[in-house]
């Protein structure tokens, strides 16, 4: 173990996961901030600079030698140019926030998206370790993947690969917040989750239309009760299923159909080994494993089964991805 | 130039396609060959060798010098074992070809699958020179992808990946050869478009239900016309559909739509810079292109617009990409 650390921070449109790991991976100090969005986007990326900053100053007192710094949002990010292209939870559009750390701190930067980086980081330091073919699902408000092939996660021509939420699974199904209608995020996100249970167990007396998701494609929402519903969670759908209620037991049935058509069709594109499920819907457990184990096996006809495992980083993968991207940029000229 | 060739073959169901290609990607030398599957897998596998020996003496008899092999199949394809895993047109189950050629020829070898060497070939050298992202497209009997980024055509971890013809496109659609209902190469096939066609012109006269497709992953198809039918190629449905044939138009629009939805999962999934469509339904030219391109852009949100463009090398391609993977293994150590 040398004393070499990458300073890396995931920020998110609530807060920034924050932490120094070291070439082995290992987290050597962790903190969080929020990120306090509604000051705009210049505030925000002077908080990204400054916390950064307050990093390496800390690796350098502790005796650690800060070598490189990784950053990851969400949205559309354009690695090759280092650019958040738009991130609309963090309120970014075509920021250069690669150049403008570097030349704060000094450091070699990577700047990169927060699903694939987390991708990356299941990849090679969790559930997908020792396979080579990775896809990582996130599931919670929003749906995002990464396909990470040889310990690399694939971007894309623009930086917006991996959309896995925004590919058709039911034509004639709910319109999702991209604009289009029968998404996978629309049918099978944590949001969707629960805003069709308070659907169809608020339909009798509650004759309004639903409340219209506004789901961002880096998987912001702000799909909400409407008037007189109490949300229930999509996580409390889940133990309502599996307790036998009637209606749970409907809902996250459809969403577990949805997603096994989402899988199945990542799976015939991209031929993975392993699929890991992170984000919040993830945590449902065998709730959502069985069912969904099932409903691929039913699916895959000429198709390897993929090994089909819940995630193990928690929500530290993004900030561990990123520490990964600073210290893989070291080693290509 | 110099005198160093590759020996190219590209093994379908019907017949080979072999070719010297040089290390400028030049075709010195071509020749074609009937498969004749059904003398059975290892008479095939005779002949192949044959061939591929013939063409290592014609280089030499012209004073090139053969460097190396390289052969492509259609079906599931291990390269990195060097198998041919399953290819239903061809008859081979498990057969490690690459093995059994170096031996016999003496050359290093490489075994690769035909869709995506085709891929690679229009990526590098035809349609989809000069962008790093690519995805392949060939319809014909069947639908398969091949996704290429920066020269290299991903595999996936069991030789399975870009079955684009084998996403679920419509959830209540006609049964596909794989098994499953609505996949898109049950819906936007060349033989797909032909079978609907006949449906919908002979339902007043033929009751019978409609004759089942055979069509296997590789793109192998045994749809044919039931009793009493004349098939009219989805050429002639597109030519009828330019003509403004009420029937055609309809048939061609769905085709449209379903292939839409496809491209528009491909690009969420992967954001390339440019599809390139390949094979027979790909010479529907703008009759195709035109309403493709209006339907995708229609589908796409938030994502960049790809270039779709016809493929531009035929049915070289495949032979070619096969003339590439055996010269890229000589860079590999």
């Amino acid at each position: 173990m040398t004393g070499e650390v990458a300073v890396a921070l995931d920020v998110g449109g609530t807060g920034m996961k924050c932490a120094l790991v070291d070439t082995d991976g290992v987290v050597r100090h962790a903190e969080r901030h929020p990120t306090d969005t509604g000051r705009g986007p210049d505030a925000v990326v002077e908080t990204i600079l400054t916390v950064a900053e307050g990093l390496a100053g800390k690796a350098r007192a502790d005796g650690l030698t800060p070598i490189a710094l990784g950053i990851v949002v969400p949205g559309v990010v354009d690695e090759a140019r280092g650019v958040a292209v738009w991130s609309a939870n963090v309120g970014f559009r075509d920021v250069p926030l690669r150049d403008l750390a570097s030349a704060r701190l000094g450091l070699p930067t990577a700047l990169g998206h927060d699903v694939r980086a987390g991708g990356l980081a299941e990849a090679r330091l969790g559930a997908g370790r020792a396979t080579g073919h990775v896809l990582f699902v996130a599931i919670g408000t929003g749906i995002a993947a990464a396909h990470v092939v040889a310990g690399s996660a694939a971007t894309g021509a623009h930086g917006a690969a991996g959309e896995l939420g925004h590919i058709l699974i039911r034509p004639d199904g709910p319109v999702c917040g991209c604009g289009r209608s029968g998404c996978l995020e629309a049918l099978a996100s944590a949001s969707a989750v629960a805003r069709r249970y308070a659907e169809l167990t608020t339909a009798v007396t509650d004759a309004e239309p639903a409340a219209g998701v506004t789901t961002a494609p880096d998987g912001g929402s702000a799909a909400g009760p409407g008037p007189g519903r109490t949300m229930v969670t999509a996580a409390q759908v889940a133990a309502r299923a599996a307790a036998g209620e009637e209606v749970a037991t409907r809902v996250w049935r459809e969403a577990v159909e949805a997603l096994a058509d989402g899988l199945a069709t990542a799976q015939a594109l991209f031929d993975v080994a392993t699929i890991v499920l992170g984000g919040g819907l993830a945590q449902a457990g065998a709730g959502l494993f069985d069912p969904l184990r099932a409903a691929l096996r039913d699916r895959l006809t000429f198709h390897r089964e993929p090994q089909l495992v819940p995630a193990v980083l928690g929500d530290e993968a993004g900030c561990l991805g990123a520490a990964l991207l600073a210290l893989d940029q070291l080693e290509t000229p």
